[in-house]
């Protein structure tokens, strides 16, 4: 039975996204080390995050607020207000730069747009990620667009029940193990998985929690319509 | 021909949701009174969430973004950090407070799930909007939850697509002029508008605007059933 629908993560699968937390993150660590060389940034602000993803969510927006939380409180209010200024500005910055394609991704989604219905299903905020694939100019290859809060078996079953995809018709394309591979997995649908530069490490996966089959890695989305052909 | 179909907005109009916004709004407009007495802190708080609604869209997190930015900006960097870290707490405070529904909601989508398809479609944030149906207690009323950028005539119409909705078939129900009610009467569909006791000044619409036929007003949710029934 041949697949009839392909769903694309959009964050460092169709477009670079961890790079653009990365370079501010690197920017964020200098900032703080003028006022507690001594601090461990990184994982300050990385528990931070996780502090505050059940009121936050995920998105640039939350990533902003959890830098200024995590400033304040590693140097106990003595950040200047000024670089706060500075990291508000980093937040405008990431929201607004260019959509910076994979390499390979236009080429290969023209290529598929004619075979399946595709569709862009990825986290986040929902405004940033509207913003981000209008501005790839790829939206209208896209049969639909699914942002979810999370992705898990509820969301991806939310998904197929609203529109009537059945999980062996359907193939997931991402590079997050944890929200691309394995729930979808689990629902009895396929799934390929294409690793990134720069993985969060909130989306790593024990490589013993990884399902046995129903899924594959490929090295670059080039791969992509032979291995979907194969299915 | 009945209606099959009713939307119902989120925010004032199933929830309070423009008052947790005014009560922090008055805390901030005294915080900042300390630091700079003159300033007419609600115009521009105002202006500041117009100029970034572009690239932050909706919602708690940007509200809280564009307030730490006013209160860096009308004190020329000169409000403590401190303060800052309390404009931190108030948007934690207001993405985590239970979801308070209106008067008479809860009896009324009761008394209409039986008889139509119910359907939120809000705008926001897609993290905060999820989480407060949640907490609403309702969630399992509605047939579907349509989380929207923004609220026009593209994005309704792409509700009604994506769902196979014939506009005659349809009803919003919401306290938005010009979020729940002109673009819907422009597509052919039916409009409630209930007016919330607050309006934000971006959801206005001037009179001349409105159109003539298509919508009605309601004083309460609890006139909602005969008036569908009416169409």
């Amino acid at each position: 039975m041949p697949v009839r629908v392909a769903g694309f993560d959009g964050d460092d699968t169709l477009w670079h996204s961890e790079t653009r937390f990365h370079v501010t993150q690197g920017e964020f660590r200098d900032l703080l080390k003028r006022h507690v060389p001594d601090a461990d940034v990184d994982t300050r602000l990385a528990e931070m995050e996780m502090k505050n993803l059940s009121i936050y969510g995920y998105g640039v927006k939350s990533f902003t607020l959890s830098m200024i939380e995590t400033a304040i409180e590693l140097t106990q209010a003595r950040i200047p207000t000024a670089d706060i200024e500075v990291i508000l500005g980093w937040g405008k910055r990431m929201l607004m730069e260019p959509t910076r394609l994979l390499d390979g991704v236009e080429a290969t989604l023209r290529e598929l747009s004619g075979r399946y219905d595709l569709l862009v299903i990825t986290k986040g905020d929902l405004f940033d990620q509207e913003s981000k694939l209008a501005r790839s100019g790829l939206g209208d290859l896209f049969l639909g667009v699914e942002i979810l809060s999370e992705k898990n078996v509820e969301t991806y079953g939310g998904v197929f029940h609203r529109r009537a995809i059945k999980p062996e018709d359907f193939v997931m394309v991402g590079n997050s193990l944890r929200s691309d591979i394995v729930p979808v997995v689990a629902l009895g649908a396929h799934a390929f998985h294409i690793p990134y530069e720069v993985t969060w490490h909130h989306e790593n996966v024990p490589e013993e929690e990884l399902p046995k089959q129903g899924w594959r890695r490929l090295a670059t989305i080039r791969e992509l319509p032979a291995a979907i052909e194969s299915l």
